[in-house]
């Protein structure tokens, strides 16, 4: 089997556009040139990056299709987390070898994504590297001309802090898909066990969620780094303090059956990878995030609140021991 | 030494901005948040990623600071190209350790380039990872609301080709830089050499001129892949035959001390690296296009004609027997 050249890997995989940038316009120059090129915007552009490495964010041997459906759903997450949809993306796709089928599953994989969410690829680079990595740039626009999205820095005092979904779920499927956990330590059924690894294949980002959220919510972030580490980031940004009831917090029901209440905190509290948001809001906003909670069939928690000082604090007898901190890369 | 957090190295060293952009009407959210946001724009959007490897597009123990003027020109030289200013970014930086020493260098070095060329460093991703890698994402907008950009796809059968600047010095430095020659081999000056490393260090994207070449250029592409590829893109893209001609092509001085004329003609036409542009114009241009080489005293060397047919022919006695190909990197 003859080995591909760059060129022939962009254009046999990677020639293809999502079909829902065609409702801003269309893009003007796709794969292929230098740079592309996208219509003008009335509305303000929003762009995030967001790189996943091999060992470091994914485990080695990871399936090519769950590699494309995870890189886009964190991606997607961030943009989730402003209340912004994505239009279109770059990648640089680093490859340790040109495997035909590994790249015929993973741009197969991306392609319906892209579909799904209405991105189109537009250019990007690929290149030969000693270790697999993607990296996603993802473009988009604003709700409206004043560039109105929801930021880590608009907590106010008095807020209601707020959780979507469930807790737990990226840290505790990791370690289901990289460490040997005997089954009296964590006896989870297996349809658990397919769901927490489904979480972590393909997360589920919040975005109609999330743009729907601009209306009622102050700030929001995605979890990425540990529900602790990110509520540090909105406290830190916004200059007050969040306080977090640990008995309210929303834990994957996967992780209940684990013997160890201090590995199930550390997953809950500093795991990361759940891509959940976590936002404020004013109290007589809570209505109407309950209404948006049923419309989208999400389950949102209030889990503390925002008061005036710095830093985060958590509250519940049997969660003050827990050290704050989140995944630190180095 | 503490380790640094992504956190730490992100608000210590990556939290500048270029002055450029605020031509522009300014930023309206950079580094910090889930996204990054830039004004609406009345002219198209560009957009272009490029990735530097370490190992694949630049030698171990590479000097930082040599690395950031690297990244940034090569990118730059994609704007170049299409004719478009660059005006924000984000990066994408995976580091083996969290070296300060290593940090403060590299950063201080991208500041000042983004100082230079006046772009915002707007968000991105810092990670971990067992190889070092750097990607951009260079944005911009268009000269015109036409969105008016030089592009692969426009040359014309009688077009004249044309070359900036002088050719097989990117290919010529990375040997000077990773392999061992002896001196009766390659009997260099000292200054030559110097000269030759420098523009491996800091490749000068031909970004003013690229600008200006708008107005009389049809297709452009920068040489990155080596002469004779990119050539080939414009020759595939243009649906034409590019016809070029050996004896005109301007070899970078430093190269003609070396003992080998074949290794000399593979850096000058599959070498790659070069970063400067090759491009297309209608005869009558000639004039206007050597105006604007004095202008910004940039050589420009008319090198051959387009031709109806395909692919690229190189022409000349000493120059035939040359296999037409670019870097592959798989």
């Amino acid at each position: 089997m003859a080995a591909l050249s760059e060129f022939d890997i962009i254009k046999q995989y990677f020639s293809f556009s999502g079909h829902g940038i065609q409702k801003s316009g269309g893009v003007l120059l796709g794969v292929g040139d230098d740079a592309a090129i996208l219509p003008s915007s009335k509305t303000p552009i929003v762009i995030a990056t967001d790189t996943l490495i091999e060992g470091v964010h994914f485990p080695k041997y990871f399936p090519p299709k769950h590699l494309a459906s995870r890189a886009l759903g964190v991606n997607i997450s961030d943009f989730a987390a402003m209340g912004v949809i994505p239009t279109a993306m770059t990648m640089a796709l680093s490859l340790t070898s040109s495997d035909p089928q590994w790249l015929a599953e993973f741009s197969k994989s991306l392609a319906q994504q892209c579909e799904y969410y209405g991105i189109a690829l537009i250019g990007g680079d690929t290149t030969k590297s000693p270790c697999l990595s993607v990296s996603l740039t993802l473009l988009g626009n604003t709700h409206d001309e004043a560039g109105s999205t929801l930021r880590r820095s608009a907590a106010q005092d008095g807020d209601d802090v707020w959780v979507t979904g469930s807790l737990g779920k990226g840290a505790a499927a990791l370690a289901l898909l990289t460490e040997t956990i005997a089954s009296d330590e964590w006896p989870c059924d297996l349809a658990e066990k397919e769901n927490l690894k489904e979480s972590f294949y393909a997360p589920q980002p919040r975005l109609d969620f999330g743009v729907e959220l601009l209306t009622f919510a102050n700030a929001a972030i995605d979890i990425s780094d540990g529900l602790l580490a990110d509520a540090q980031h909105i406290a830190e940004q916004s200059q007050t303090q969040l306080s977090i009831m640990g008995d309210l917090l929303p834990l994957h029901s996967g992780l209940l059956s684990h013997a160890d209440p201090d590995k199930i905190k550390q997953w809950v509290l500093s795991g990361g990878d759940d891509y959940e948001l976590l936002f404020t809001a004013a109290p007589p906003m809570a209505e109407a995030i309950m209404d948006l909670s049923n419309k989208h069939q999400l389950p949102c928690h209030r889990i503390g609140t925002v008061k005036s000082g710095s830093g985060v604090k958590l509250l519940g007898n049997n969660w003050t021991s827990f050290k704050v901190e989140g995944y630190q890369h180095f």
